[in-house]
């Protein structure tokens, strides 16, 4: 795999300064077109030997195009914030957004190969981590990104004696390195283990490219060349055919029964019971958040439902008991031009809760398989491969600690219709109701549908939908309540063994 | 995930009987169509819960459609000559054609599931199967299969109730099961893990569909509507449109060096040398092939090369030693009918050696990235993944114990215009030389960047490429020759540690 990035490759100065103003000129035009288009973003992946001119080669790339349409990340040790988070947080976070080109220098390669090398975990987690690169690299290019992987190599002699010649040059001495490369084993183990990760990592949709880094002429041309052709080519491209999901289409119900039809809505409280109740739950969810063994969980809920199910009632009624510092409610309404500039679930990723916080989300990312699949805002291939995508983020949540609850508040189409006709009387309540709502009624059965194919795909063990019968609103709410404290409970002992 | 096949689906009889007519009818029809079009193979895995009917179905479906193009398999134990190969021989030898229907019941799931219930393994080398899976099926999906998964799902307390059911009926109690499914235990491991590998493989392109499995009438009708809808849904496609890959080309080399320029082909042996060390490494392989640990092993040597580069000669020298029991030398030329109705590596696998023997390849799946790729035969799209599912394979030949070597014999341009001309001059030669001889040298240069791209991307320390300076057919032959015995010397080693 390295073979050809250690026979010596090289350019002389002469070649080189004829070639660079041509090749500077093209990828500043090409990087100008990508922002005028602004259709992708640009990922570019910086990995590789240390010495073999990394952070050179950044620089030049800087130096060579517009520095202000480039984003350069560094991922060195992990900050507070980050810890408190699922991994993959702190790249989500640094995505560039569409039209932008960012330059990921160190990176989920470093982190998990520095991990092997070191010995924190075997060939089997490494290979749980590759996966985890690949879904999320697999998951942006589906989402449109361009992913541009560099791999820097040198043969352990070339680096033994560039490490030599950095160490003897004032200007490069305060370099540090998380892996200490002057042992000749460490470069064994990292060249060893790069191979298994860049054999199961080199896909049709994101190659690598292995550079040889000796040579700064023939590097830094190598890289240019390669970059200015990946963005030409993606530049040219039709706005992206979306991949044929050759798949079986998703089964309707073909007797009468539902999960929805199969929920009895009669289910109520009275009164006395649910003020009694209420105010029990809403304790014990208070006390819970300030358990200590909060501290390395995070809880995140879901509410979404019918239309005037109650989701805004049920969302206060959970808040009421807390301390306003612990937690968030976070409404999803249509992306801002931020948002519509990344990855689907990257607005939902910048809300992720810290450790021993609460986050809810009034509506969430399950708006791409309700929503979006019925009116036909994206693709029948994006709204499908959305549930895997879906539940590969809910299983780095739940990986990182946070307990997830999702709630499905179910109301019968008569209640729906004496509450929107209720609205509409009083005039506190009438901006709670728009021509929306009556078209959404309009296709209850086609929401059915989705709202099953949902729970179906994407409850799971580690983050399952709850169904709230919710024609009666205090028995919704205190089922909510209750189901949060049981899950939070649930967490917190299985913690303990 | 299971909730919805928990709830007690079921069709009363007359409903059944009402739509089963046109249900079968329709069937039938496109079980036709699938044949005439031959475009792509169905493959149906059954996978789930004892006793939820799966045995069933997969009867019923072959009294609803032509049973001569449905093929049922079951993979039960592993026959001696599975055993001896890797892991994914089994289905590979067992994929239905294009055209026809295969049904795997039992499959890659129950055999990781199985291992993992039984606690064989934790969830890291589940993780590591499971990944394996969705590799074979993205592979199969990219070439073009339909892949329709189905779970037969029941409660725990509908199992318990129809295993009870079963076991008193006569005609069923000979069933045996690899897990013991009287055990409470049992079932709760296996929907713990089943929803593990549920989640994780139900991907856009081959999703799961979880039947409940209580009401046969119910069970049937789903599962035909499903397999129906799914077939004429492919029937309909276009032929089908390939994923556009929005990846960066691979880079050609910008000076004038390759791996390949880089060889010292003016080495060569004399007479006298060459027939010393050929006759003392021929013994030594023949020792090495009776050794006790190839028992735990087997042999794999790859043969390509710039035409007249002498890859016959050096394979004759390799097999004169041997006892030809004990190798197969595989020529690979266009592949045949049989071939062409599979994938492209089926043709691959099926030559796989079993432990303790020794396969030649002359010429192999490198075509796909050397010839397929130069004259256009297959798109970019195509023979760039080739590289990353030609490692995948090579990865489980590894895995399964198989020593790869793999060469690639070179020469220059005038050696090979010398020995041209000399097999158009000797009689006895001149069917060597073709048309086609003189089309490729012509594209020298563009087979040089393939054979450059191919290495680069497939020489992997556990199936590493060889360049051998062939014009000198001496050296080449000892060099071939050595190169072999230090792979197996090298295997034997590690696997004393």
């Amino acid at each position: 795999m390295f073979e050809s990035a250690e026979i010596g490759h090289c350019i002389d100065k002469e070649t080189y300064d004829a070639e660079e103003p041509a090749l500077r000129e093209a990828l500043l035009d090409a990087q100008y077109e990508l922002k005028q288009q602004a259709r992708f973003p640009v990922i570019i992946l910086i990995n590789g030997i240390e010495g073999a001119g990394k952070g050179e080669t950044v620089k030049l790339l800087n130096e060579w195009m517009d520095p202000r349409l480039i984003e350069v990340r560094t991922f060195d040790q992990q900050t507070d914030e980050e810890l408190a988070r699922p991994p993959a947080w702190r790249y989500w976070r640094a995505l560039p957004p569409k039209g932008r080109m960012g330059v990921f220098f160190g990176n989920w390669y470093s982190q998990m190969l520095q991990g092997r090398v070191h010995g924190q975990f075997k060939d089997a987690v490494l290979d749980q981590a590759i996966t985890g690169a690949e879904r999320l690299e697999q998951m942006l290019c589906d989402e449109g990104a361009l992913i541009i992987k560099f791999w820097f190599h040198l043969s352990k002699k070339q680096m033994k004696t560039r490490l030599k010649a950095l160490r003897d040059d004032p200007l490069h001495s305060w370099r540090i390195s998380p892996l200490d490369w002057q042992q000749s084993k460490t470069y064994d183990r990292f060249v060893r283990f790069g191979e298994r990760v860049l054999r199961r990592t080199s896909r049709d949709y994101a190659p690598w490219h292995v550079i040889e880094g000796v040579d700064p002429h023939y590097r830094s041309l190598a890289v240019g060349r390669i970059l200015l052709e990946s963005l030409q080519a993606a530049l040219a491209n039709e706005p992206k055919g979306k991949r044929q999901a050759n798949v079986a289409p998703l089964g309707r119900s073909i007797d009468q029964m539902s999960l929805l039809g199969a929920l009895d809505l009669s289910q109520r409280l009275d009164k006395a019971d649910y003020q009694e109740q209420l105010v029990t739950e809403q304790a014990r969810l208070a006390g819970l958040l300030r358990h200590k063994a909060m501290r390395r969980h995070a809880l995140l809920a879901v509410f979404e439902g019918n239309d005037a199910a109650g989701k805004g009632g049920a969302i206060r009624r959970v808040a009421a008991a807390l301390d306003p510092r612990q937690y968030r409610i976070v409404p999803i309404a249509a992306p801002t031009e931020e948002e519509r500039a990344q990855p689907y679930l990257w607005r939902f990723w910048r809300h992720v809760p810290a450790r021993g916080k609460f986050t809810i989300f009034d509506r969430s990312w399950y708006g791409r398989v309700l929503v979006e699949r019925v009116e036909g805002f994206c693709t029948p291939a994006d709204w499908m491969r959305a549930y895997g995508e879906i539940n590969d983020f809910e299983e780095q949540l739940s990986n990182a600690g946070v307990v997830v609850v999702k709630f499905w508040l179910a109301i019968d189409q008569q209640t729906q219709l004496e509450r929107f006709e209720e609205r509409e009387q009083i005039p506190f309540k009438r901006y709670k109701i728009t021509e929306d709502d009556w078209r959404n009624r309009a296709k209850w059965d086609v929401y059915r549908d989705a709202v099953g194919d949902m729970v179906d795909r994407t409850s799971t063990e580690i983050a399952p939908w709850t169904l709230v019968e919710a024609n009666d609103k205090r028995w919704a709410r205190v089922k909510v309540l209750r189901t949060i404290n049981e899950a939070l409970e649930a967490a917190f002992a299985k913690q303990k063994n």
